[in-house]
């Protein structure tokens, strides 16, 4: 937490719970990424996080964004970015919604089959686009599945036919997973990408970029390897596999530039036991699964708290959201620990929790109003 | 599906996707309810649907309403449900929410702690409190757990206490599973509150309302007893185990009022395949589960869906949503199968979806709008 953050926290009188993402935290993280990754440029990834001044201020910095949606895309141009600083990232598209961006200006977009890539031709005739290929992704918290992708070689011959209907085949995306903590997931990946390369070259298709898609990671209650360790890997896995003739990368952090940046504050709304011998307190807060942390789907993303009652004895507890729905449960399994002072009223601060969070939020489940925000 | 929303769908020109709900089949339920269980009063549990128009339909024919905040109490009074037509349902409230709910006139309260019974007797003296019991739910589709309710003894304990503290022990809930589709576990269930009826009359505590909960279906991908079956076994647990002296009955149905109420139109926006050998396509909708979906998790409802291409060969598919999130996938598992002939662009009914759909929808995830909800 920053200072902005406690002086926020000290003088707020908000009962409801709410995040406060402190603008320096993104923009010192972009610093980073920049001064770390310096061949790449980076695209944030809006969905993380689309609140307008967050943009704003990454827009400033110089920052592209990767969008899924028009609604993004003119919350992009809305806050200055030019339309030549926008990808559609999104693989799923409907062609009125192409059509949309492309009048917009915006000339560069993903697919990963033949027929997105027919609606890109007739909806955006000339525009760059990437294929996004399938890659395993084993050590990722927030699990990956065949969503996405297609095979190497289906990616391929995409990308020859691209080029055959007036598309400018431009590269490849791949994503290794959200807080993918595999350093080797990267090296392999990038293997598969350079082979993609070669086998294009002799079908005369000059593929000029490389999407490493995301996978920054935000720090939640396990450790995670370092920035540093990230930029690392990529660099050594971009310069093993391409030597000098190094291509554009084009990285997507979400998470990884505003995970950090955001703290939210909650409040204890109830203490319960089960039974008389259960020793597992019930800790309830007036936020879940549906006003803000939908990423403890399967306890995925195991958020650090701060209390007013830590340095004292603690014991386990279960967490859950205040909905009447049990499948609103933070926390069951994980073994967490919470004061055995904590008590009803306290106030419950969670870190890292400035990425998936307000966007996620129900519009108002159980009557209960979205997951607020500020920004400051 | 009814002509109503036949015609409805005929004439919309709405792009997105939308639920459209048909009061009358709302009413019918609702009147098939008090038919079939004449002796219970009906509470709507309106986070299954919290549209005005449905609210106000119900207030109008009598029923109560079962509310989880304080947003759903001020909508069902701007409805025009008196107070005492109004039960705050949820055991998780916040000391100045029981406070202000009580202040508007609401007498009727849930609990299942201590600590909970204490902020009652604080901010609602004299106030009608149920305790929620923990019971076992085997075949329930939407799983239940130990988020709601205390153990039986504790439950009686609280009672007792309740009366000490100035406030009306009035009785007991439980809830058998949204979708319980196992008869045998009412019976089960009322056994267990009727025992514990007789033991609080001999600590001279005379409870006289028992709350089943909901747990009526709508009708999803499978087969389910009908209302009837489920009525008989609701009037026969409560016969056997409680005779001539029948406690007042309190039902709380909320998808089994709205369920069946509502169709979706959504659209396809892709097929592809990740390979080529694949004999399994992926269909991706426009909308998906943060968009109105939400309760494909783990794949627990099934929903049924209807094609304009019904009726020839079909294949294997996996459905997924349109956002940029790997999580959002309604089918991979279940064994689903759309026709061959589908085509990017054709409407797709989802049937049965009157219930959890808009109120679970994200605020604007990827940038799409929540769903839209027309009630006719």
């Amino acid at each position: 937490m920053t200072p902005k953050q406690h002086k926020f926290l000290a003088e707020t009188a908000e009962t409801d719970p709410f995040v406060v993402v402190d603008l320096d935290i993104v923009e010192h993280n972009y610093r980073e990424l920049k001064r770390l990754l310096p061949l790449a440029r980076v695209f944030y990834a809006i969905k993380a996080n689309p609140e307008p001044a967050i943009v704003g201020r990454l827009q400033k910095l110089g920052s592209n964004f990767d969008t899924a949606s028009i609604g993004e895309i003119n919350l992009c141009l809305a806050q200055g970015a030019s339309p030549d600083r926008i990808s559609f990232g999104n693989t799923i598209k409907k062609k009125t919604d192409i059509a949309s961006a492309y009048a917009k200006g915006v000339r560069l977009f993903a697919f990963d089959s033949e027929i997105e890539l027919e609606k890109l031709a007739a909806a955006a005739p000339g525009a760059q686009v990437f294929c996004r290929v399938l890659m395993e992704c084993d050590g990722a918290e927030w699990p990956l599945s065949k969503k996405f992708g297609c095979s190497p070689r289906m990616a391929s011959d995409l990308l020859v036919k691209a080029r055959r209907m007036g598309l400018d085949p431009y590269g490849i995306s791949f994503h290794v997973g959200s807080q993918q903590t595999d350093l080797g997931q990267w090296d392999k990946a990038v293997a598969q990408v350079a082979q993609m390369f070669s086998v294009l070259q002799e079908a005369d298709v000059d593929l000029r970029m490389v999407n490493l898609g995301g996978g920054f990671p935000a720090r939640y209650r396990s450790d995670v390897p370092m920035l540093e360790a990230y930029a690392q890997a990529i660099t050594q896995a971009m310069t093993s596999h391409f030597g000098n003739n190094l291509p554009e990368i084009i990285i997507e952090p979400g998470r990884g530039l505003v995970g950090d940046a955001g703290v939210i504050q909650a409040e204890v709304v109830l203490i319960s036991k089960k039974d008389y011998e259960d020793d597992r307190r019930w800790v309830y807060l007036d936020i879940g699964k549906f006003s803000g942390l939908a990423e403890t789907m399967d306890e995925a993303i195991k958020y650090r708290f701060v209390t007013p009652r830590d340095g004292g004895p603690t014991g386990p507890v279960s967490l859950a959201g205040p909905s009447c729905d049990s499948a609103d449960i933070l926390y069951e399994k994980a073994d967490y620990q919470l004061p055995l002072g904590l008590e009803v009223g306290d106030k419950i601060l969670i870190l890292s929790a400035g990425a998936y969070t307000t966007t996620y939020s129900s519009v108002g489940f159980n009557g209960f109003p979205p997951l607020k925000s500020y920004c400051i």
